[in-house]
C-alpha cells in the first residue's frame, strides 16, 4: 500500500508532539519513563493535567502544550454553560494550571493568553471561540518563536562546531537542528546525562540521535573536563542550553547543573549561549523567580531504583539554579541575541510578543 | 557471654579494612556493589589481584592494600623456591599489578618498596623476610601517613564547618573523622553522588552515615549551586577531596567532576583543599600523568542497568580530571600543607618519606 522508506534520520523526534488534545482528553507523552516505555498519561481535566505537570510527566516545554490542552479542553467542557459560569469555570482552570510548578513559567503564559482573549466575551460561543483561537495561535507563536532561536543560534555556531548542551532543550533543540540543516552546517553534540531525572540520557541524546545527529553522552561531572579541552573528546566550541527563565539583568535560570558548566565554560573561554524566547520581565534580577525545590528522594534513586546506601537519608534536590550574567556569553530570544547586561533592552526594541 | 553494646556510631567502618590476606588467598570487598551488597572477590595470584585492580573490584587506596596483599601473597609461593627463582618471581608479579592502572599510581609505589627490599637477598628465607617487613611496613606507614593527612586537614577547617566533598577519599576520610573527633570538632558532609561509579552514594554517604557524621547527598551536577551558596542547603566551608596524584607544579589529578567542582570553588570563594601523602615526584606537570579512560558503556548504565536510550551508542569516560594549580587552594600532604605552587618544595624539607 505505498512506498515504504526507512531512513536513520528524521525531522520529525517523537518528543517533537508530545501533548494531544483528542476532544476529549489531554494526552501527556510520560517523559520520566521514555524512551524505555512508550506511556501517554491521559486527563480528563485541568486538574488532572496540573497534577501532571507538577508530577513531571512532562518538562520544559511540555508545560507550556499541556497547559494551552487543558484549556482548550475546559473551553469543550463549558461550552454548554451560561457566560458566567463558563468563564468562571475557565479562570478556575487557569489558576489550577498557573501553580502546577514554581519556577517554570509556561503554565502562566498559556493561562494568561486564554484568559486576557476570554475577557469581555459576552456569550458562551464567544468565549469558546476566543479560547480556541488563543490556544491555537498561541501554540503556534511558541513553535515560530523557537524556529527563530534556532536560527539565531545557528548563526553563532561554525560548520563543525562540537556542542556541550545540558538536559533538554527540547522545541529548541529540534528547531536548532532543522535550521542548521537549513544552513547546511553539521554539529557534534556533546549531552550531558542530567541526574536525577537523567533528561540529557533518555531525552536529548535520543532525540538527537533519532534525527541522525552526533551525540556522546557524558556524566554530570565530566562537563569541565571536556570544557577545559585537551582530552580525546576534542574541543568544545559552545556551551548551548534552554533557559527555564532569564531575569533582566540577565541572569540565567535552568536545570541545575548548569551553573557549573557555565562556569567552567567561563575559566576555560568558551563560549556559553542560553536560550528563552524572552526574559521574564516580572525579574528585574533572579531573586525575584522561586527556584523550585522537588523531592530530594529522587537523588537517593535512579530510575525508581535505589542508587545510594540505605543509611543515606538526607540529600538536597534543587530543580534549577542560577547562573550569573558575568558568566553567560550571549542570551539567544526572538529578538535576536542580548549580551546578559543588555538584555533587559529587550522590552525597548518592539511592542511585547511575549506569550503573557 | 558479656555485655553487647550497640552505637549508631562506630570509629571502624566496613570500608577501613577492604583487603584481608589468610595465608593462601587475597580477599577483596568489592566496592562495585558495596553497600547493596556484600561480596569479597578472591585472589589466589597477583595476576588474579591485578585483574580485580583493572576491573575496579578497589579503588582509591584499595590498590595499594590489594597490591602489598599480592607481593605478600607471591612472598608466600615462592618460600620453597632457590633463590633467585623466588626474585624472579616477584619482580614478575610486581610488573603485573605496577600496570594495573594507568592514573593511580598505589601499585607501583607498593611493588617498588617491596623489590627494593627484596633486592640483594642471598636466601630465599631472607627473600621472604624482607618482603613481608616491606608489606606490613608499607601498610602501617600508609596509615600512619593517612593519619597526619587527617589531622593537618581538621586544623584548616573550624568547628561545625560545612565541607563538600567528591568521590571517594577513602582512608584519608575515615582518619579525617576520627581526627576531627580527637580535636572536638563537629563537621557537616555534603557529598556527591559521582557517577559513573556512585562512590559518593555507595562508599563516602554509607562510611559517613556509618561513623554517624551528618551527610548531604547530591548529584553531581548540584555542586556548583551548592558552592554559590544562598540557598536552603547553607554555605559551603570548604571543598576537600583526595588526589590520586599531584604533580609537582600543584596540579590535582582526580577523580573526574573535581575540576568542575574545584572552578565553582574558586569563583565562589570558597577553599579547595587537595589530599594527597605525597607529590609525585616523577611529574612535573600534569602533563607527564596519564589520564585513564575507561569503558564508555559504564556512563550509559548505572549499576548495571540501562540508563541512557538505547539509541545512544557514543559515550565518554575519562576516571579522571587535571585541576590547574589556580584552583587550589592548598594540597594538605603528610609533610604540611603547601599552597599549590610550592608543593614541589616538599621533597626538599626532609630526606623523602614516600612509600616509593
Amino acid at each position: 500500500m505505498g512506498i515504504c522508506m526507512t531512513t536513520d534520520r528524521t525531522d520529525d523526534p517523537v518528543l517533537d508532539t508530545s501533548v494531544l488534545f483528542d476532544g476529549s482528553e489531554v494526552r501527556i507523552l510520560d517523559r520520566r519513563v521514555f524512551p524505555q516505555t512508550i506511556s501517554w498519561v491521559s486527563a480528563s481535566s485541568a486538574e488532572e493535567v496540573a497534577a501532571a505537570i507538577r508530577d513531571m510527566v512532562t518538562q520544559s516545554s511540555g508545560p507550556l502544550f499541556a497547559a494551552f490542552a487543558a484549556m482548550e479542553l475546559t473551553a469543550h467542557q463549558v461550552a454548554a454553560l451560561p457566560v458566567d459560569e463558563a468563564l468562571a469555570r475557565l479562570s478556575y482552570a487557569g489558576g489550577v494550571l498557573a501553580t502546577a510548578r514554581p519556577t517554570n513559567n509556561h503554565p502562566r503564559e498559556a493561562v494568561s493568553r486564554v484568559l486576557e482573549a476570554v475577557s469581555g466575551q459576552r456569550s458562551t460561543a464567544g468565549v469558546v471561540e476566543a479560547a480556541l483561537e488563543a490556544v491555537h495561535s498561541g501554540q503556534e507563536l511558541y513553535r515560530a518563536r523557537s524556529r527563530t532561536l534556532g536560527r539565531e543560534t545557528v548563526a553563532l555556531l561554525d560548520d563543525g562546531a562540537s556542542i556541550l548542551t545540558h538536559c533538554w532543550m527540547d522545541t529548541y533543540l529540534i528547531e536548532l537542528v532543522r535550521s542548521a540543516r537549513e544552513a547546511g552546517k553539521s554539529f557534534r553534540w556533546i549531552a550531558t546525562e542530567t541526574r536525577p531525572y537523567l533528561q540529557g540520557a533518555r531525552l536529548t541524546a535520543h532525540t538527537l540521535a533519532e534525527m541522525g545527529e552526533r551525540v556522546t553522552l557524558i556524566t554530570d561531572g565530566m562537563g569541565a573536563a571536556a570544557l577545559a579541552g585537551d582530552t580525546s573528546l576534542g574541543r568544545i566550541d559552545a556551551l548551548v542550553t534552554a533557559a527555564d527563565r532569564v531575569s533582566l539583568d540577565g541572569a540565567v535560570v535552568n536545570k541545575v547543573g548548569t551553573l557549573g558548566l557555565a562556569v567552567a565554560a567561563a575559566a576555560f573561554g568558551v563560549p556559553f549561549y542560553a536560550l528563552v524566547q524572552a526574559p521574564d520581565r516580572d525579574a528585574a534580577t533572579a531573586a525575584d523567580i522561586v527556584v523550585e525545590e522537588r523531592d530530594p528522594a529522587e537523588v537517593l534513586s535512579t530510575l525508581g531504583r535505589r542508587t545510594a546506601s540505605e543509611l543515606v537519608t538526607s540529600a538536597w534536590y534543587p530543580a534549577f539554579d542560577v547562573t550569573p550574567p558575568r558568566f553567560v556569553t550571549g542570551i539567544v530570544t526572538d529578538r535576536g541575541v542580548f549580551a546578559p547586561g543588555a538584555v533587559g533592552d529587550y522590552y525597548a526594541l518592539t511592542p511585547s510578543g511575549a506569550l503573557s
